[in-house]
């Protein structure tokens, strides 16, 4: 390109909008609407307690296992990462490896926060490592930098923070009660009722059934205990369900057999390999059927493969930042899954997530063989999750989405987060969504009509999954 | 970018081509020539009867899966998509869903065909469907949109639809006879004889046995048959031949196996698994011989999940919209099976078109393991197919090739439609062409040389598929 | 674009460079840094006896796979690609053929290297062959034509061939005897001694046995006879041992039965399928821990399915240009095996290159699970190989490699080549490295910082690999 187009700085507010087009939609479309984070990990205790963080590497870099593995990647030993160091060493070898995360998500993420909520607008490096973390550490003991402030500082409308079945939800009752003007309400993930293989599972079932103060003997008893706990959660606000299974299960199963096996485990014995496919078949049946009832939306994380580094899992436990992309078929048994509630009158509204990339026609398509026509969008494909929720996992998302379904009905971004500097990912998603409409505008690929395409805009940023989720 | 460079108008004349060299490229050498359609799923009788349609709903909604998954996706309910509203009000809920089709084919395809055949340049919405359905459907009613008229409005030269071997051929016969000036051959796919699991393949065995006049009771008499069927494709101008598969059969397999499986099929008992997997590998070897016999050139469509929602199934059929991406391995199976005929000197002309994007690599480099010399391009890789026919998965399927292959000897783009309507796609894909081209040539990375990279593209466009399929 | 755009020349000085930053990253930082092309399949006798060529033909054309499976895809008969043609007629069927390469590799290594190594600026087609011919032929049988000097012509520094075990090493130690400034290195490839399917697998276990001077009876002899060699290849400077595979091979076993396996094996049995997975599994599994021992890298090339073509295997041989892209499962092997080795502190610094696209997340990911904090980027992803090692290839590697890893610790690029003319692939893989940082200075994606940008950039292309393998 000729000399005369000049270099866009960086992180300007500009940032990845590439023609006035684009300008326009994110300015006078996106930017300001309320944010509604429909799936994150957040800590609803720290929301009720409203708490306070000592200092960056506190808010920033505890829990955050994808800086765990830029760090790891970097040469930095573990000790600097999850171990005996001083938060202060932690965070200055943290600030030696951000120059080495280049075009990768964390760069991007690291100066957006840095700026948004703390108005930092150098680079952060070894050298600017000192200075900003005594600003950063000042501000975060002021009121404004509470957990709640934070959020509202965000405009967040809402939040969906994940939760176990046998959670008593105290700190959801106790956040709502307070009046918070941030609805955080709590979504139903069973994750530890499936994985029939854990050998921690009997002792889950007996927390479970404590929770609902049912002693738990049978597969039947099970269900009831979940009904119950579904009664509960919804009372308290829950409107979506959430799985992270490898590949939806779904193999022909009976009941009396089922029982059987789940009789067994509780027995003490080892459950594995079929038997373990059979019974989760059938469970998460179940469950979608109660979801269905409910009108809930279901959603289900696919494709991840966990816990591959044995050596930190025993070290440091799961989420360790050991986990990655896997390779499963997933297009028949989503097929033979969907089909069957679908069938029976029992789909509800249902959100499928893929971590692999390759396969994300497959899942594109597959919503669309249950489209029923009852809600826009019913069956959603998306949003780019985990390793793909990155510019170029975004717009691969959203260019197949636009090619295989309707892009037009999309329900828009979420966190996925434990920390509360995750915000600005919906600004950079709300970003690059009006960049490549407004590039295809650009380009003479969409007409020039901002008061449709404003809308479209407004609606994938925040109506639809106000309409969708019922918020 | 600069606000210099001006916003392009939607679907000008110049649509889809970025710069000069490609403006050049198409205006010059592509969007003139004569479209040769070598596979689509066009009614035969249609072209026959020179058939005139009732409405824009008859000729452009009626039968169109792609418009329906839309629908539902949008919130449609089914009454007006395949069920008992009126032309007028199906029209009405196609017109309301095409805004949120913005950025799917269905958009670009929308326009274009509202243009270039009936003039129309208002975008199609709620607001402007009225309008543009009585103006659409006036002009149907004349003799110039009739079904012959559509095709020469085109410049189509040859079309290939796609018939049952046991089919009479009648409406080719016919319209051979008749002197219309647009070409129309039949191809060979016996689909109906391969998937022995279905339930109708008895009766199926006995109607193309009767075509024949042939009484099938061995697989031996099946082959008889099938041999003679084609030998009546041939006597009326097939030169290819079509398989719709999720993977190309490779089992072993001994005759007499195969014989006493497709026996106890026609005697009423189940037939499915590895025993149907023998029978298709090989019927589709000895099939695949016939073609390499006849100079035939032999099509392989693979990698759909079809009919996955029951529910539609069993209400509107097959070819419902309920068809996706499936997951398959592909490559050893292809392997083997191409490197028997190829041993054998077998192995005829064949194009290889896959459906899922993430094999788009292992079906190029497949293709140019069994490149034998004996004809340019003899083992085609693609064209781009069904949910890759669209701007994004035809540019991919271009650069694979081009990478993977030579893109010099590519036969080109087809329709693969049931539409009358469809055939701007040409022009669609004519364009994209000279765009890629042209890009690489603006950038540096093609020399700028119109006369070498103009016959180029004018052998994509056309004389490649004349010299391959000898049309 | 606007006219105003001037058409870049083709191959200019600023090919493959977009932008005023990519040009200032590339001719000020990578430009003139020497080439570690730490993998590669050169013919060590040739730079042993530094050897002059006979033809642009001999050097060019005989023995290189790509060209010809282009050859046999542009329809020329096996003749004249590997068949009893002359020289000259197999080179004008070769300049007959470039044309139809266009958008190709291929395209861009010919014009290439025929410019850096012989100053041809004309393109090569039938019309301007015989020019070509003569004019590099007289240039080959000139002294600063010989192999070292083409060598030394491209400023390389040190290279790594690919070696059996049961080489002597002679050319190695007679090149470094000999005082060459172009440092060769062994690789240890000890492919023969993993396949045990291979009917020739006896025979080659006796030849390695004589290697080391042992009498090869049992797998325990067999691992006594490897780490002989081993030592050897150490003791002529081997930093690095590489294994081609379709899967990493991660079967449980035990070692009396693969010592069983072996022995069956040698009497002359058939071994295949599980049993010999057992054999892989074990054997790989003992050759990392003596590659961890010696602190070499070990690096597995997965996923190419071989010699798919019978008639051109038998005729030829391998590496005929009838290898493709496989499509095999991946990431559970890799995790399990490389968690194993982990788990016991036996995991040497790896790279992992991968021939399906599809996969490249998978990998990057994977790579990261084992990052362990001893040495930056211990765990290495990439560089695209085979069918990757081109433009499209090669950016997407380095976008999920930037996404998913940390491009800033990459050791960059390699030949993979047996052709003394293909280090040009250097240049073109640090143009487009440098177009990628450059493009995303320009988007404003990344800081204008070029003293930081460049210095990444050196990393890459020669700093990183000097310290990862210690050249």
């Amino acid at each position: 390109m000729p000399a005369t187009i000049p270099i866009k700085p960086f992180l300007d507010d500009n940032f990845l909008l590439d023609n006035p087009t684009a300008e326009t939609l994110y300015h006078a479309h996106a930017k300001d609407l309320p944010i509604l984070d429909y799936h994150n990990h957040l800590s609803p205790a720290d929301i009720a307690t409203d708490r306070q963080f000592e200092s960056l590497t506190d808010i920033w870099l505890c829990g955050d296992h994808y800086k765990w593995r830029a760090m790891r990647a970097a040469g930095i030993p573990e000790q600097f990462i999850t171990g005996e160091a001083s938060d202060k060493e932690k965070f200055e070898k943290w600030a030696e490896t951000v120059p080495f995360t280049l075009r990768n998500p964390l760069f991007h993420w690291t100066h957006m926060e840095l700026r948004r909520y703390f108005g930092i607008t150098e680079l952060l490096n070894a050298k600017t490592a000192p200075g900003i973390y005594r600003h950063c550490n000042e501000l975060l003991r002021t009121p404004e930098f509470s957990a709640r402030n934070l959020l509202r500082r965000m405009k967040v409308e809402a939040l969906c923070t994940t939760d176990d079945p046998a959670d008593d939800l105290r700190h959801h009752r106790h956040a709502s009660e307070d009046g918070s003007e941030v609805k955080m309400l709590p979504t139903f993930r069973p994750d530890k009722a499936i994985f029939i293989e854990n050998e921690a599972f009997p002792s889950y079932i007996e927390t479970l059934g404590e929770a609902a103060g049912i002693n738990i003997q049978s597969f039947d008893d099970l269900l009831q205990t979940l009904k119950k706990r579904a009664d509960f959660f919804a009372a308290h606000g829950c409107k979506l369900a959430d799985h992270g299974l490898e590949q939806l299960p779904a193999e022909d199963y009976n009941l009396p057999t089922v029982d059987a096996i789940f009789k067994r485990k509780l027995a003490g014995q080892v459950v594995g390999g079929k038997e373990a496919g059979k019974y989760k078949s059938a469970l998460l049946y179940e469950l979608c059927k109660i979801y269905a009832e409910k009108g809930w939306v279901q959603q289900f994380h696919l494709g991840a493969l966990r816990n591959n580094n044995d050596r930190l899992l025993a070290q440091i436990g799961a989420d360790a930042g050991c986990d990655s992309i896997g390779d499963f078929p997933q297009a028949e048994a989503l097929a033979k899954f969907l089909d069957r509630l679908d069938r029976e009158g029992q789909l509800a509204k249902t959100i499928l997530y893929n971590l692999n990339p390759r396969d994300n026609e497959v899942f594109a398509t597959m919503a669309g063989n249950f489209q029923d026509g009852s809600t826009p969008g019913k069956m959603q494909y998306g949003a780019a999750w985990w390793f793909l929720d990155q510019l170029d996992g975004m717009e691969k998302h959203i260019n197949v989405l636009s090619n295989m379904g309707l892009l037009g009905t999309f329900v828009g971004m979420l966190t996925d987060s434990r920390s509360f500097l995750s915000f600005p990912r919906h600004e950079y998603f709300r970003r690059l969504l009006c960049n490549l409409i407004g590039r295809d505008v650009h380009d003479g690929k969409l007409p020039n009509d901002e008061a449709w395409l404003g809308q479209i805009v407004r609606n994938i940023c925040y109506f639809n999954a106000k309409n969708y989720f019922h918020f």
